[in-house]
């Protein structure tokens, strides 16, 4: 059987001191990290980029199909990923967790096994965080902090007219990942013996459950010498995040259905389950791939790099946002993204 | 009839744009505020501070005797409290909310004035922040930044043998205007037609709802050259802290009961309740006062300053943790303070 330690036995401060003994800071920068009233970061001659998320259990995850340990990953990969679209470098992150007592201690330790494999992956320190009771569900709010050089941050607000918008990897598997175990999900509390057939979704599952954020991509930037001219990270699905970039920015976009990119596998799943590719790509979430605008004369610096694809161009504000699909037709893009106040 | 407005007719976006549309920043290290992916903060020259809380209905605030006004306040002053603690300023905050469909816009709106007021008191910008659906439960997860001169920070590790232990305002009213409040509301769910008797409680009721950081303490430090050895903030209980400074600084200690500030108001409330006003302040919790130590030779800078009480002083560990009551006995200081993951 395995073991079971219960939360309560070692108190909130027992608890603190065992998740956080073991970590190693890795930042130059991180001058007081876990333990204190607050962590102190240095980051002279640089600014400091911040940002925070809120995960909720049955609202932004499902630990029926979620190991933990891909959870705790996961929760830091989300906001690391909004500190690379600033076109910023993650140096620290802070980590609070809200847990009901039907956790063990042994199970909290699979959780920050995820994020401290996270924090090694992407040379981030934890550095601080809370730890509550919660009395129904487990809450998860990380805190991610960066670095960027004075003014090179990037917004969402400065694309130009003629500019070209560039998206990273591939859309919509995430969603088809969420829509397979859900359906197996289903299966599941309906048959419990029947075993769940995973094969060939591994691509669209490890997707959703196992994301990255792209560090490659800002890293291939300062090497190219690209500042893009607006970029925000894919959390919300493309036509969403377009969109926002087109509002803020003042402009209007066309997109082509066929420059999306879609991976083979999102392609296979999609068609299993009925479901439009491009759909998926366009209203999906949580690909946290990056979305950017570049001048047209940085053509040449991306062309090259297979993880970039030119999917459209920012236009007038008059012409609207459009997209034109595969068979020539124009349509007006549409938010249809995730909405955690929908029908959830 | 109030207005309600469904959080559900505004969308997330909407709803964010809603609360944040009459954001003044107030700071000039705020680059770039709510809106993008991450903020962006320019303490050049400086080190920065950050800290973060995690608030879940039930278990940190019963909405039953809470205004959301003053939540708002709270949740904002209890992380700023931790940026003091450091002997840091605090520059800005996020702030993350879980929000089930019982919240209305008008309530939400509540909320914002208090985290408003609180921005504006002490001069703090809101830059970022998450807006998720809880199923259950209101919760709240604030993060504060802050700057301080390089190596001016205050740890709780650092104090000395023989350092006056001194604490700011005074101390177990919040805890015996919790009492209090739970009383009120074991009455009124018994007998809902009997109306709260608040008299004489309006201090201890107000410390607890709506509690303030103590900026002005850190300012006199400034203005008077003092930099503690140590320090930290009182939220649960000086025992629990005093016992914290302790170990983290290999040291013991002793107080003295007849030192340790009480409000005449908390005095008056325990005794109505039958608790011993000490025990208050000892095991209470919620005080948001400071909690420090300073060199002797320090003594006279600070004596002349009715906010800061002389309570005790650190001594070598072999001696342990120690109180001397005002009958003249010793006894080992133990932690009793709030524990969220006890009998909760």
């Amino acid at each position: 059987m395995e073991q079971r330690t219960e939360i309560s036995s070692l108190g909130e401060f027992g608890l603190i001191e065992h998740l956080t003994k073991n970590i190693e800071l890795q930042n130059a920068s991180t001058v007081v990290g876990v333990g204190d009233d607050a962590a102190v970061i240095d980051h002279f001659g640089k600014q400091t980029v911040i940002t925070t998320d809120l995960l909720i259990e049955n609202v932004h995850f499902d630990l029926m199909y979620t190991p933990l340990k891909h959870l705790g990953y996961k929760s830091v990969v989300v906001n690391l990923s909004d500190v690379y679209a600033m076109n910023a470098t993650p140096t620290q992150i802070t980590l609070s967790l809200g847990i009901s007592n039907r956790f063990s201690v042994e199970a909290l330790d699979e959780f920050y096994e995820g994020v401290y494999a996270a924090c090694e992956k992407y040379g981030v320190d934890l550095v601080g965080g809370d730890t509550a009771s919660s009395q129904k569900g487990f809450i998860i709010s990380v805190t991610a902090i960066g670095e960027v050089a004075p003014d090179k941050f990037v917004k969402r607000s400065t694309a130009k007219k003629g500019d070209l918008i560039c998206c990273s990897g591939d859309l919509g598997a995430a969603y088809l990942g969420l829509i397979f175990l859900e359906r197996e999900k289903k299966i599941f509390l309906e048959t419990p013996t029947v075993k769940p057939d995973l094969e060939g979704e591994q691509y669209v599952i490890g997707r959703l459950l196992k994301p990255e954020a792209r560090k490659d991509i800002i890293e291939f930037f300062e090497t190219s010498s690209i500042t893009p001219t607006a970029m925000m990270d894919i959390s919300d699905g493309l036509s969403s995040e377009i969109l926002h970039i087109c509002k803020d920015s003042e402009l209007g976009c066309v997109l082509y259905e066929e420059k999306i990119p879609i991976a083979e596998e999102t392609r296979n799943a999609a068609f299993k389950f009925e479901l439009d590719p491009t759909a998926c790509a366009l209203s999906g979430g949580e690909d946290y791939e990056l979305l950017f605008t570049i001048p047209q004369s940085d053509h040449e610096k991306i062309v090259l790099n297979e993880q970039i694809s030119v999917i459209g161009y920012m236009t007038e504000p008059e012409k609207g946002s459009k997209i034109i699909t595969k068979g020539g037709n124009t349509f007006d893009i549409t938010a249809q993204g995730w909405n955690a106040f929908n029908s959830k």
